[in-house]
């Protein structure tokens, strides 16, 4: 029977919410991941020593007995060097998100050039800067437009660390090329769909994430980022859980919930590519080089064999929900 | 206090729909409107004199009552000449539907070069063409990729009337200027929503159609086109019912319910933009002029005062729900 073993697959971009949500999602991750970047968008948001603490303490309980390691992540506001300097062991960065650009980042900075001060105390303390580059614009130009932004960034502050988060367009990934100090991080779902997926017949909005599905040229520029081993690229799902009411609505939360099926999708989707050996780059290496991290020793097994993505993990629509699978993770 | 009076308004392109939902929506258009053109894309479509028949006294028997003229269409398909000169007393029109590409469209044209022969029986006997406009590829850009069927068919067909439906985009209002058989019909959404109103924010399904909303830069160009009362352009709503479980669901058909809506909206938009007296051009003039019919006489008052639309008509979501309009129809 065909197998094939992946060392320590990490997940470089994660929401795990809180509450029920969190104990009920954070084992999904745990069982598939050696380890993920917790994305800080709680409701109040996690950027204070406390909430960090309290935070850490929630997703530990809520995988506990899984071989995981969670990176945290502080939400970006104007701290001060104190401040970093108590968090800073506790976190693999700080995420900054354009304000009120995605699901609960509505206390996101206005103004980028004026958080200027922080971005220089981050560089100092060797803090990554992990961002959700969209302008306020129109929403197929969102990325591209903010990629003036990066562009200032990496130049501005030339030895701070820069995720380009869920990065969607063709033009991001040419970017990456441009600055030593430029990463990314790309989803499953934008590997696979454009924006015929979400709206091309009938609309789904279980398709329906920010930043939006672009083009097929875009798409096709990013599957063969993750194809090639593209070293400053790592795999970072965005997966992200609304209950199934809130997406089947009148107004349909953003976020594709793929955090069960990621793994198993991956493997498929470059054993498609004939690209099985530049996997262990994209979902694991990459991130381990470029952040410097030694994720717990984690060997998952799997099998080529079929399976049928369930319609629901609990209230929530995972991606490819109903479809049938040719690689199932092998419990270990 | 403040009225306007409307002589005619006309709906160019209506879906009513059949059975319970025929006569649920049909009053809400015969009462604000003195004609409107019925599409013919019922499960099985209108593509017999038998059906058109039934259909015609379905529709008859939903608007008894009101002074309203209802302008049937066939849907495209390979008809004879017999079968065109018996059916042409009774419509305005045959309507194209590119294969596949919106609601109850699978029964359209796969190649559009092959209906050649259709094309000319329509030329020769005087019935104008009404086109989805859409070719199959990426889901922006498939207004675009058509308007090189529209020249060819303008081109070939040159005494052929060609009406480009519910157009959405600025180059489409270009290609107006180059033939002068063509002409379109634009609806009241699109005069007022770009892509950014249905997934910019949260994803909003009751404003999800086909043609899918564009960019600001094309809704300006509608919009310019519409309040100059550009003499090739004729009001067409595009009104299209659908049950909110089949909005709100995984799979959500296109279509935006503005029928009951439309006259105070369109009065409102005029107003705000000072042109009122284009207003008539648009939604009666031209249609009159272009297809050379004269609908029942019946005037619209409409009066400066708010009110608010319906959450729902019935089991339908109507555009603009819950939102006040500060005109209103006044019953006659």
């Amino acid at each position: 029977m065909h197998e094939i073993l992946l060392d320590a697959p990490l997940d470089m971009h994660l929401h795990l919410r809180d509450g029920a949500m969190l104990e009920f999602v954070a084992p999904l991750s745990a069982r598939d991941f050696a380890g993920a970047v917790i994305m800080p968008n709680l409701v109040p948001p996690v950027d204070t020593l406390e909430r960090l603490h309290r935070y850490r303490a929630a997703v530990a309980t809520a995988t506990a007995g899984h071989r995981f390691a969670p990176y945290h992540t502080l939400f970006f506001r104007a701290y001060n060097e104190a401040e970093l300097l108590a968090a800073r062991p506790f976190i693999i960065g700080v995420k900054l998100y354009p304000e009120g650009v995605t699901t609960n980042s509505a206390a996101g900075v206005s103004d980028i050039a004026a958080a200027a001060e922080t971005f220089g105390l981050l560089e100092r303390l060797g803090i990554p800067l992990l961002v959700h580059g969209e302008s306020h614009g129109f929403v197929l130009d969102r990325e591209a437009e903010f990629l003036a932004v990066y562009d200032w960034l990496a130049r501005s502050f030339p030895h701070l660390m820069i995720v380009m988060e869920h990065i969607t367009t063709a033009a991001a990934v040419d970017l990456l090329d441009r600055h030593t100090n430029l990463f990314a991080t790309i989803t499953l779902h934008h590997l696979i769909i454009t924006l015929d997926d979400l709206a091309g017949g009938l609309l789904n909005p279980h398709l329906f994430c920010k930043p939006i599905a672009k083009r097929p040229a875009d798409r096709d520029a990013l599957l063969a980022a993750a194809l090639n081993g593209h070293p400053k690229v790592m795999f970072g799902s965005d997966s992200a859980p609304h209950p199934r009411d809130k997406k089947e609505a009148a107004g349909c939360a953003a976020g594709v919930f793929s955090a069960p099926v990621a793994v198993p999708l991956l493997v498929d989707l470059f054993a498609q590519h004939n690209a099985l050996d530049r996997l262990p780059a994209f979902l694991s290496q990459n991130a381990q080089r470029i952040y410097g991290i030694q994720p717990p020793i984690k060997q998952l097994r799997i099998r080529a064999e079929s399976w049928q993505v369930p319609l629901q993990y609990g209230e929530v629509v995972p991606f490819m929900a109903g479809r049938t699978i040719d690689w199932r993770v092998v419990t270990p």
